[in-house]
């Protein structure tokens, strides 16, 4: 109830950064709710500003993210990590004072840092946010209104962000039946590292070992669902992949080598026929895995502003 | 065609040893295309047989695996692979001359070495075959008789293997509209360490890693979906897991310590900054997976022998 309430807001115009299946679902999620007015898209291939003009994405197409976000009320970075320090540093020249940047970046200590350079003026209006959602496909045609229904959104606020902008930012995905979470950047990278980004590697290196191997033919015919399963989440676009793994980099590789450690150790389990201790491991996995199911049927602790406790820490710990 | 018409067969009585959900869903998905008669199942758990009874996957229940068999025109073993040994002697003492036996291990070789053992006289009676199909959820009450729709059987007949026998097991499979595979033992228990077993393995590693954590709170509240499928991969059976790790364990170590180099290897290329390398074996197994979706929805060359070719050669390496 609070949730609809506090969506109540209107967007004359957003300007969208980066048009693909993130940021065009949230521009058609937000004008289905009619809580946009035009959007305004800018990104690399014409085609697919074409696509996002056809399907409703966007309403008009910019020639750079200076002339988009000029006169914007909300402007939503959704380009892979790699390409934003530069489109700050052209949006932070023109973006009009009241108005509130975020963007749906998978890693966000590097979004923060590149942020605090090149928002020279602007650095209250970013909101640092990372929506947990995504299909097999990429591109504005794979784009939907109802993506982020039940989703996860985290935010994580860095103390030279408004209040003003937390909220607005907190009402925008609240309104799309997104559930927020507040966290740390450093938090939010080392968990998703565990989540996401571990798990995406680990299902590369199955389908890269299989791909490579003598029995590749009778591999695909024999996929099961296990398997099946491994190859979808492998086949994420991999200049969004490269980008994580590169701007998430300390993080995973800690992950990584935890990883190996664990692996080598039910190896050793299986070796030495430690049948108890397989068994115990498996079973304590399924466990798990309940815990996971119920958790994912609980809405997320959700409140209309930053932990205070939170926002202090940030400071300490900058 | 060919399928439905070599499908005509009936069987007056079935023995189910190991009533579970893959024995359960088969007999349940003959009963509703009526080729069996009376089913008698055996198993450990009399809650769990009378749960078979209530939902008709089985008809009767024996006291023992002879008092099954002795009678039966078929015998399923659908126990975890441990069982099977024992089983093997009790039933080679009582079944008919012209009954046929087969299991559905997820492991050849080893029931193969057991069979080759216990059934003294019975041997050209057993086809060892796998049924390439699983369900979350285990027991007889997650019996489904349309689980092997479209699904993929291995039949692994060895030399000593009857013709009729594997004439009639692969018309059983085929009746449940099953894709039958013929494979050698090795090849088989190879593919599968690689498309099944080894999956099931990194998914208990990671979901171990992640609940060992010091974030596991915060990793289920975020949990997204590539993750989410990597618990529901181990959230499989702890008995029936620890099982196959014992009995495909050679298989399974060198596609672990496969996957250790590999793993390094992106390890590596992730910290040494080499994106090109990393993009390219992301886009390289974004292929695979294309050519994985693409197999499935291939019928599986299905013949009504085992090649020929495949026999001569089972024998050489016997």
């Amino acid at each position: 109830m609070s949730q609809k309430q506090s969506a109540m807001f209107y967007l004359p115009k957003v300007a969208l950064v980066g048009v693909g299946m993130i940021g065009g679902s949230l521009t058609l999620a937000l004008k289905k709710r009619k809580l946009v007015g035009h959007v305004i898209g800018v990104g690399r291939s014409q085609a697919n500003l074409e696509n996002a003009m056809r399907c409703g994405a966007i309403d008009e197409i910019a020639g750079s993210a200076s002339a988009a976000a000029q006169d914007a009320d909300l402007i939503v970075l959704a380009t892979p990590v790699g390409a934003m320090p530069s489109l700050m540093s052209q949006i932070d020249a023109v973006v009009k004072p009241d108005a509130v940047i975020t963007d749906v970046g998978s890693v966000k200590h590097g979004v923060v840092a590149a942020a605090r350079k090149a928002l020279t003026k602007s650095l209250p209006q970013f909101v640092p946010a990372h929506p947990v959602a995504g299909k097999e496909n990429s591109g504005v045609l794979a784009a939907d209104a109802d993506l982020y229904i039940n989703h996860k959104v985290a935010l994580t606020p860095i103390n030279e962000t408004s209040e003003f902008a937390v909220k607005m930012v907190s009402n925008l995905w609240r309104a799309v039946e997104a559930e927020i979470v507040f966290m740390q950047v450093e938090e939010h990278d080392r968990v998703l590292a565990m989540t996401s980004h571990l798990p995406h590697v680990l299902a590369y290196a199955m389908v890269h070992l299989f791909a490579g191997g003598g029995d590749t033919e009778k591999c695909y015919q024999m996929a099961g669902g296990g398997f099946y399963d491994f190859t979808r989440i492998a086949s994420s676009d991999p200049v969004m992949w490269r980008d994580i793994c590169k701007m998430n980099k300390q993080q995973l590789l800690q992950h990584i080598q935890s990883y190996q450690d664990t692996l080598g150790q039910i190896g050793t389990m299986i070796e030495q026929g430690n049948e108890d201790k397989l068994e115990q491991l498996f079973a304590d996995a399924r466990s798990a895995r309940a815990i996971v199911t119920e958790k994912r049927k609980q809405p997320a602790l959700d409140t209309d502003q930053v932990p205070r406790a939170m926002r202090v820490r940030q400071q300490v710990n900058r």
